[in-house]
């Protein structure tokens, strides 16, 4: 199995290193086998080679049956010509990343966590299946002319099927809902975005779908968390809610995200970005980086075992009361790293 | 004062009739007098008039010098040629409702009514000023082609300094702290957004400004949602942030709005909808309606007092223990109104 990293800037190598090291204590002995090669990216590969997504990174990118990245962006780089987030969307577009999906899971252990109550968030289990390369990111004309500004949203029916079935496909593993969210009283997108996943759910008679505006959605996220299995929307929506869902279970640090497309490798990276406050200090909590790791071994090599004794190793550290600062505690990265390595062995 | 009161639909005429009251006892032998109008609006303009916006309600708002309005909407009116959202949408545009202003506060006793725990939301007290006729709302071209759709976000350096001046005033009045929320990392408008702020930040030398993206905005509101004094943003975000803010006090039924034109009356309205499931029911709380009134008291008419008056008959209804069912008391909209009029008395 060809594996790519990028690593990228704050953060992203530290919590790399931590996850490669953990990947490579699970395998010893087993028959999984991979290589790894490093690319740089983001601030990273506006460094090395003058460029954020440098022609390099994307001829590897091409080849890769899975790729890591870790996290991007920093200050020094707000002014670059072309800036990291540029060359993320970049790759999204090169790679055809249509479907980013991010579960956001709730151990009950870590409940007191959440900036929620613990009588509302207890119990919350969502995927979020957001559209990644369409909407008012990519819509043409794009521009700016003297004092006006215009971005389009664009979705024609064939971009917007493909992620409702993806959706659906989600659902029908887990409690078989999906809420598909859209602005249907606004957007003439949200109009045909609703009219498609009506189409799309009449293939999918076992899973049940209902419709929210994203005005009414962002305060559900708040009021109900736990009554979401799967949310299914469009790309700017999806950014914004999916980041609000990312609060919910106290620290950023825990979650992962996979991000599909139809022809090239899956990439896999935690949701937050590159932290540059606590960069190099041994500080971040490797586990979103853990995890991503673990949905690639499930998504794209279906190496559930592996996955499972992974992500139960973690589990075990945790539950003898070592973690990391954003979750109340004193190990270092390396401190926790280490610990799931002997659960390992 | 001409008023023109829009009860609407569902709770709307409920808790109009109770503002209207309290608004009759509170100014009872003052100076201040008042004519109120009674216009059609939403579905029962529909239902009256076969139009959500009446021409007559449209002429009767443009010689008024203040708007109340209750609350539109219900699911008999879902397959109208004309919705009742699109006659606000109308309206909005009809009048210039340039501003949208949404205090969000928290009152210590009804911390514990918050789904957000209480070290983290208490003394939460924010301003939000959304652009409300600008943006992916109204640009064209907006349109439905087979199986393509087109939306227009568009926004010019006017239409950005207007409505940023008008939260820069906001600020002064206030703790002096300008949030302006965007996605400057992926549209060309949110680029002008940003360079127009802040040359209006300029000439605003008390007030500090900071710019935040979308996404780490709607993770902000939760987890830090005491750092915010005035949040200025665009239409759609707007109405995301400002329905995602609007549940941390914990009921809905306690926030007003006013909407800003630059040439026509104001209007005032609760920030909820109609509550169709218990309208009829003398269940809803007025306490958004009632502060909408006070609202108006103080930006169409100068009247601080009578504002304050109104407010802390409230205040002292709610001491008592008198509450309304969604702040899990057992007094119906008339039992409550009933105790401020006492208490104005
Ligand atoms: C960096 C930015 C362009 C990106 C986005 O908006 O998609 C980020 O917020 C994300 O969600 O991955
Ligand atoms: C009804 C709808 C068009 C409206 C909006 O999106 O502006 C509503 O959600 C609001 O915020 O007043």
């Amino acid at each position: 199995h060809k594996i790519v990293t990028l690593p990228g800037d704050g953060i992203g190598p530290e919590i790399m290193a931590s996850a490669l090291e953990i990947l490579q204590a699970a395998t010893a002995g087993t028959d999984f086998t991979y290589e790894v090669t490093e690319m740089p990216f983001g601030g990273a590969g506006i460094d090395a080679k003058g460029h954020p997504f440098p022609e390099e990174t994307q001829a590897a990118l091409q080849t890769a049956d899975a790729i890591l990245l870790g996290a991007i962006g920093g200050p020094q780089w707000h002014d670059a010509s072309v800036t990291p987030e540029q060359g993320l969307l970049q790759m999204r577009a090169l790679l055809g990343l249509y479907a980013n999906v991010r579960p956001v899971r709730l151990a009950d252990s870590l409940v007191h966590l959440s900036p929620l109550k613990e009588e509302r968030v207890k119990g919350t289990d969502m995927v979020i299946v957001r559209e990644l390369i369409g909407g008012i990111y990519f819509g043409k004309p794009k521009y700016r002319e003297g004092d006006e500004a215009f971005d389009t949203m664009y979705y024609n029916r064939g971009m917007i099927e493909r992620i409702a079935r993806y959706a659906f496909e989600v659902a029908q593993t887990r409690r078989g809902h999906v809420t598909s969210v859209d602005k249907a009283n606004v957007l003439a997108n949200s109009r045909l975005w609703r009219e498609t996943v009506n189409e799309v759910a009449q293939d999918y008679p076992d899973v049940q779908v209902e419709h929210l505006y994203v005005d009414a959605a962002a305060m559900k996220l708040i009021t109900k968390p736990t009554d979401f299995d799967v949310i299914l929307t469009e790309n700017l929506f999806g950014d914004i809610l999916s980041d609000e869902a990312s609060v919910i279970p106290g620290s950023l640090g825990l979650l992962p995200s996979a991000s599909i497309s139809a022809e090239q490798a899956a990439l896999y990276e935690p949701i937050h970005g590159s932290a540059p406050d606590i960069a190099g200090q041994a500080l971040a909590n490797p586990m979103s980086m853990i995890l991503s790791v673990t949905m690639m071994l499930r998504q794209s090599f279906g190496e559930e075992v592996l996955a499972d004794r992974i992500e139960e190793a973690c589990q075990a550290v945790m539950a003898e009361g070592i973690f990391t600062k954003d979750l109340g505690g004193q190990a270092s990265t390396t401190d926790f790293t280490q610990a799931v390595i002997r659960k390992l062995q």
